[in-house]
């Protein structure tokens, strides 16, 4: 067994090892078991993902002194600060301690839920992370980022905290719903857009296959995407610079998530919107039409289904929240061509709101 | 006006300036303007210290862009995970960004909490400490530890999030209650006894005036205790060794605290008890029996009331689940003389366990 992709991300101070593969989890278990070898283990995971992949988890228990299972509500519904009380307070009962490990077994929500619990518990102890969605394997298991939600803004509330190793399976992508599969392919999408147009390139062949969620055509998307966001983060873990990029999309799309409804809207497909405003945006500043209607027609191939009727004046207030925003106005990620992302900090907010009027009034497809 | 002492302490990446001393608060204006200068500021702050003292705060308003107020309980019943929902939901609601200050202006659990929520606000805002309790002078205000409170134990949800600045202006302590300044002074003594002989000694000779809460008597202490304290987080920012010292007198303490209930047990109290524990255990490892009989006795001259009736099960199994426990078992802080306080971390958990039981049924002052 051997992994498509395996390397190292260093930031904050330590490293993360990052297995991608086929196989992973079979190919990691040496790995996996010394991380917890004599540890107390505290296993975040959700329903779903456990009944249909625990079983690639079978010598966990054997492995370490302890194992607790902790489940979790599934999706956004796990990012909620009552959730990680009930962990923190689980987690305390049952004697954790400092050199306890958090493993985080799900998609990306639970992985921003466990990493946040585990950052924070006695002021933090060290934490795994095995993605099970496409998402969770090309976007948010990379970066160390954490956070739950609160009523009033998507991911308000977390910290910068990089897990030891992250393990993405890609042999678990195949039990995933379509829709899921679309939506993390927006991430790769996303990143090949702004950095690799040769990725682009290759999504835009394998189209078809990847939405099939064929293991073969997902590895190499997956393992490109994920080093390449890796090494956005590791020349800038603070985000205080070129990170930035990886917003593209993001600025709208969180606050359309929001508006809609966490949960009724997926994160790529709110994502997908963002990036065809963003692209609107980019065209405006003079960018390359072209560019931006291939990129539009590649998301319209996926299936991003249409945004119901959406004012803008709710958005425009959370957008005003956004926590990217500086005092001095929001960052937008505006993509100019292929691989030429940039980051745009003095977009008037009256244009941006007269933009955005029109963007929300025209039928999906024709926004570019 | 100038400063007792003026430092900085490195850390976390970043620096923390601290300035100390009888007028600290009007003598760093200027500094305090600065930071907030064009900025959101949430200050955070409790009932009695914004009465006795908010007009030291005078010039914010009009230094800072907009400037919220918000009002926590006193005491622990701040450091709790609702009390920290709630401060994230106001500041998310108005508007916090992630340039946005955070200042705490109140005793330990007040910057405790208050660094708890700017660390984990948009995954980290700044934040500036005015401490104004003895005890969040020389201890809690020093080396970046923030945290809330679980049912479960103290200060188990929290993480490391160094202040830009920390103003500790001794002026405020006149209005403290006899007893915070008791409190105050066993982490004074705390730290003197495991590095600082002439500290000790000064301790010894004032203390008369320091309980009375002379101010002239404080700033020499308070400057000195924080120095030390500074210079042992600087060498050990992640507790990883000799930071652990200052943990002196904790161990038990944490656990005598929650036993009898936040609130109902100074801080300075359970920690002058643990201390007195923590000499019984140093004089059974070779310890000088003279020296640990003059730090019971400074500690008995400083007034700190006798225990109650305790039985020892339940101090144990909170023992067991304390933070600081690894795998392998408590880590205790010995000090065998003046200025040689040491880590040991071996001790059989039989022996504590028939010491802490010999220990509770001794009346206070017959404990060495």
């Amino acid at each position: 067994m051997s992994f498509a992709a395996a390397f190292e991300l260093r930031a904050g101070g330590g490293a993360t090892r990052h297995r991608i593969g086929g196989d992973a989890l079979a190919a990691a278990a040496a790995e996996l078991a010394t991380e917890v070898a004599g540890r107390t283990v505290f296993l975040v995971t959700e329903a779903t993902v456990w009944g249909l992949h625990g079983e690639r988890l079978a010598a966990l228990p054997a492995a370490c002194s302890r194992l607790h299972r902790l489940v979790v509500p599934a999706g956004e519904a796990a990012k909620q600060v009552e959730v990680a009380d009930s962990l923190w307070r689980a987690m305390s009962a049952a004697g954790g301690k400092r050199d306890s490990r958090v493993i985080a077994f799900g998609g990306g929500s639970v992985g921003d839920l466990a990493g946040f619990v585990a950052g924070t518990f006695l002021r933090g102890v060290d934490w795994l992370l095995l993605p099970t969605t496409l998402l969770a394997q090309v976007d948010a298991s990379i970066g160390g980022k954490t956070a739950v939600d609160l009523p009033e803004a998507k991911n308000a509330v977390g910290l910068f905290h990089h897990p030891r190793l992250v393990v993405a399976d890609t042999g678990v992508l195949a039990t995933l719903p379509p829709e899921q599969v679309r939506s993390g392919l927006v991430e790769a999408v996303k990143v090949a857009a702004l950095l690799d147009p040769e990725l682009l390139a290759r999504i835009e062949r394998d189209r078809a296959a990847l939405l099939a969620g064929d293991a073969a055509a997902l590895a190499p998307v997956v393992a490109t995407a994920a080093r390449l966001k890796a090494g956005l983060v590791e020349r800038d873990p603070d985000e205080r610079g070129e990170r930035g990029l990886l917003n593209f999309g993001h600025t709208l799309g969180h606050a359309l998530e929001a508006e809609v409804g966490y949960g009724r809207l997926l994160h790529g497909d709110a994502v997908a919107h963002g990036i065809r405003f963003a692209l609107r945006l980019s065209v405006l500043e003079g960018g390359d039409p072209a560019f931006a209607r291939r990129l539009a027609a590649l998301l319209d191939g996926l299936g991003v289904p249409p945004l119901p009727r959406l004012a803008a004046a709710p958005l425009l207030a959370r957008l005003e929240r956004d926590k990217k925003a500086r005092e001095g106005g929001l960052t937008w990620v505006l993509a100019a061509s292929a691989g030429e992302g940039r980051l745009a900090c003095g977009l008037a907010p009256e244009r941006v709101a007269g933009e955005l009027a029109a963007f929300l009034n025209e039928p999906a497809g024709e926004s570019l």
